[in-house]
């Protein structure tokens, strides 16, 4: 639906946008109708990925090629509004990764921030700046922009968690770099848990200055975020809307764990039959606990444990769980607010 | 020139990514080293546009369409290697902008932020949320997301400007709105000055609370950018890659005048030979006074008065002046720096 | 008036306050009633300094004692209730500085932030880490918290104005250094006007990182304030109690001009008749231009041209204007809004 | 010390004071040598109390006054240096809170900020703004400037609290409120924990505006404390001066949990030895474990677990432990960091 109408067309108008074109210029009346609209125009769809049907593919990924071989070995989670463009939602990335038993994932580094989000499995690590943390369900982990980080399996099942990249917002920044390290695999130079004794509990080091506007903190367990959620379940009235939902952050700032995505992670009380809401940030769900079903421009996604799916920005959708569930969430959130374009509706 | 390796593609593979396919599920390690380089590999090609070329352009534009018709007579500077994307930069729209005497460009409002650098004519208005600023050339002037803005010429010559946009931000995002009031033009509620009076002037009004990101004042007239600079000619060295550049800021906040893009103004010393720069935001300029060259991946573009050129991310580039030189640019630094995603390069 | 009642003094009560006043251990309940009031309970009185009763006696003081001996040649304007503490409010020092042709103020630095505010003759100099600025009436100038700082007058008239420090909150604070410099008068190693030109015009130098709280620019000419106050006194509506009231700011951050300092410049229309208005910081006023009339507490304080006057913290008061007046003022503000503490009270 | 010398007093000069005197004006040079000093000349002495010591007494005021009629019953820990003012530093008040098994100290708030460092006992709740919090020792509870807040023991046992608050702070400023409520205790509003589920675990509710720079987190407890220390006992190395200090924090900003007062938990190591250290910030330490030593001015002060000490502004000091220790402390460091007045030296 186009905000402006489109002019017409002469022909001695056709022959003087031929003239121009020799010299990059063209006319803004022919496309400003494209260009403006009166409410977002998104090419993401709302979808839906059943753990049922990705987990035999991810295993079967693990046949197909070694994680060294692949760099990452990953299931890219396309929208199918933005196919071919490995993109999930219009500004972001996500995929399933797979680690075996004894696998490593080499360490690099570049400009993308990323998160993990761990779906099955448990006993992987991941080693941020030489700091590493055993990753289980329900855990958020990010990876921040420029630090060396790798992955690795000790454990004896596979493991697999989702990956969240802001890799089309870099690209359109024109910002991306990459690094390899001088050896394959990182060393541990600081000790499990270092990091978030420093930074985890509502208290910092005395003398810490934050040095950039990504988390110091890169491990948040879900024991600590399922137990909020509990006691909110039990204190507090849920929204109308998304229930009990907090977000994750940057404990020396307030602001989000990382400065271009968002996460977040909500309970929705058993039986829960949330109003519509809509917000301009296309948000990406991974079910952690529970089964319900999001509706949006009338079609019914019915979700449960592992799944993903996606919600694109400015749709009206509702959330309803029939036991009680938990959903992790991730958006460009904090970039459009930065840049104060973020909206939201409720009802 | 990509940072991973492209692995092989035996027929089980192919077998297996026809099958994931069809639930829009991709192999990441199949297009990874098309999303991952080392470093900014942007689409963005170096490019000037001679204001001796587009002039007679732009007033031919002026006879072939009304600018009611065209809502906004104006001419898109496209980049070359960005042809039919109405963008300038991969993230930023630029356009020559006429209105002609007697002409006015209808009242609206959009999500979009927009500059306007005044590049010929005087004695148009452009109007922001009811208070009219009369605009001259080497003028800065902002019409910031989301106010009501129109544009009108009651002088007798046509004049032109520079329009910047963050168009492609927003359309990543989606986040973009757009309105039409319910009259064409816009009441003038306040006195021209006001603004300027109330945060010209390193002052603020007592009780100013910012509600947005975005500088309450509109306009920054080129008295005070020239005179400024003529003073930093007398008294300060000049940087050696960019003479003396000085930014434009929100008053209320030290940032940048907008939050999505940021605008900038240099003196070139007579006879400046710049040492070579680059940085991670590609970047538009526009010539105000003098002439120059600016050199980039062996090629050499001359500017003179009232060109517009435009700087690849990353690719470093020299700036020379013959006699003395004034240059406005912009671009999505502001976007990158909040996002820790901004850097430079000297020498 | 006390917000809590005090306790009966029986004899056994006596004997343990002896008791434990050894190991400096005393009762909370003796004191509380003066530690607690309902609302501020301030010190500072109402007070107006008259310059035709100071000017002579400033005139005096430069043949008592030359400004070498005296370090700074400052009469200090004590408040009746603060008398023998060099403190004009609560938390602030103020005098009257002059500086006679020929003489020099040796160069030092210290914690304390000062303000400068021009109230009689021009030509002497403030130099602030080796930029000199000359000074005008009504010209608002700072020397910031640790910058070498010096005056001297060129000139063949005798130089008055009006300082302000923050001498008492930085002794409340135990923070207090104080320095000389190797030589006793600063080497002049920028050029005049330098500063200006960087900061004073709605734009900043494009690297500049602020370094502290305190604005870079240390002088804001009254010829830029007025012109703005007029503008606001054709343009827009006064204020019911205070008129057009401006605060001068930090152009890298939005703040006040210095963080502990809070610096305003206001106009009252020709026979305004403001309406009460109280806040919790205490006010030092010194008068521009015009004349008019403070009344507060039942007193009525008729101020004209160079007079000084002050208004203690919650109490309410009015200001008058005959004519068009000027007013220029200081107080806590910054500190007190940045702890959360500041509260004002219109009507 | 004098950081500037004093003038002559000649008889002239004296008439001169004694006329200018009547105008509450004074001479800036018979005073400067005593407003300004090279480095702090606090009035501030270091001192221990023994918890041996002031326990009896606490019990015996237990007897002498009830908590209603005391509205707290407290004993002041008064510093040598500034008796009769109660303050334990220059700008802040500590002292030892008792309440008895079933007593209530009423509800009521005011502008000053509180801290509660839990010393002796458990089962006593503090209530803010409806939400109450059982305390235990070495938890960490702030009653924000201007919160409803209550105290009550509902446990068998006496209870005794270090309280903190910024008393001569507020009064300098001149910005004290006090209100009760309508009725004397508040009624419970929240469920026990919820804000600890809100915002204790590095997330925020997803809506979550800060209202104020104090933080929405009023109970820090000890368990957690304590396990973070003990986590960087093994896995980091200990300051030079300080061991493992961390500081509590506002987590919806990363600020300092309360404007006015910063606070701080230390492990010191066993058998540390710190080097000498000073900041400008005059601290207050409360002993939760261990015992050790504190040397400062050529004195030795031997602590022990629920002994409390001062530390005076800018006097080298070195801390000494036994075993392992563990030390709260506060001080009024976030003021003077806020206005760029904090200074520390090492070694």
């Amino acid at each position: 639906m186009s905000a402006v109408p489109k002019p017409a067309l002469p022909a001695e108008r056709q022959a003087f946008y031929a003239k121009i074109d020799q010299a990059n210029v063209t006319p803004l009346w022919e496309v400003l109708h494209s260009l403006i609209s009166a409410t977002p125009n998104t090419p993401c769809k709302p979808y839906l990925w059943k753990w049922a049907t990705v987990h035999p593919w991810i295993l079967e990924a693990g046949k197909l090629i070694t994680a060294k071989e692949a760099e990452r070995r990953v299931l890219i989670l396309e929208n199918p509004g933005l196919r071919g463009r490995s993109r999930v939602t219009h500004s972001l990335y996500a995929g399933l990764q797979l680690i075996l038993p004894g696998e490593v994932a080499p360490a690099h580094r570049h400009s993308q921030s990323a998160l993990r989000f761990i779906v099955h499995g448990q006993g992987a690590y991941t080693a941020v700046d030489g700091e590493r943390v055993t990753m289980s369900p329900g855990d958020f982990i990010i990876t921040p922009s420029w630090t060396w980080h790798d992955h690795g399996n000790p454990s004896s099942e596979p493991m697999v968690w989702l990956d969240g990249l802001d890799i089309a917002l870099v690209e359109l920044l024109d910002a991306q770099f990459f690094e390899r390290p001088p050896e394959e695999a990182q060393h541990t130079t600081r000790t499990a848990g270092e990091s978030f004794a420093s930074f985890g509990n509502t208290m910092l080091p005395v003398n810490h200055e934050p040095r950039s506007r990504t988390s110091p903190l890169f491990w948040y367990p879900y024991e600590r975020t399922r137990a909020a959620l509990a006691t909110l379940a039990k204190s507090a009235s849920p929204h109308a809307c998304y229930g009990h939902k907090l977000k994750f952050v940057n404990p020396a700032t307030g602001g989000s764990a990382m400065p271009t995505i968002g996460t977040f992670m909500q309970l929705l009380p058993q039986g829960f039959r949330g109003k519509p809401y809509r917000s301009t940030d296309s948000t990406v769900y991974s079910v952690v606990e529970g089964a319900g079903r999001m509706k949006v421009g009338g079609e019914t996604f019915a979700w449960g444990p592992k799944d993903t799916f996606v919600v694109p920005s400015w749709m009206p959708y509702t959330l309803e769980a029939d036991g009680e569930a938990v959903l992790f969430s991730f958006s460009d959130r904090p970039v459009q607010a930065v840049l104060d374009l973020w909206r939201e509706q409720e009802g």
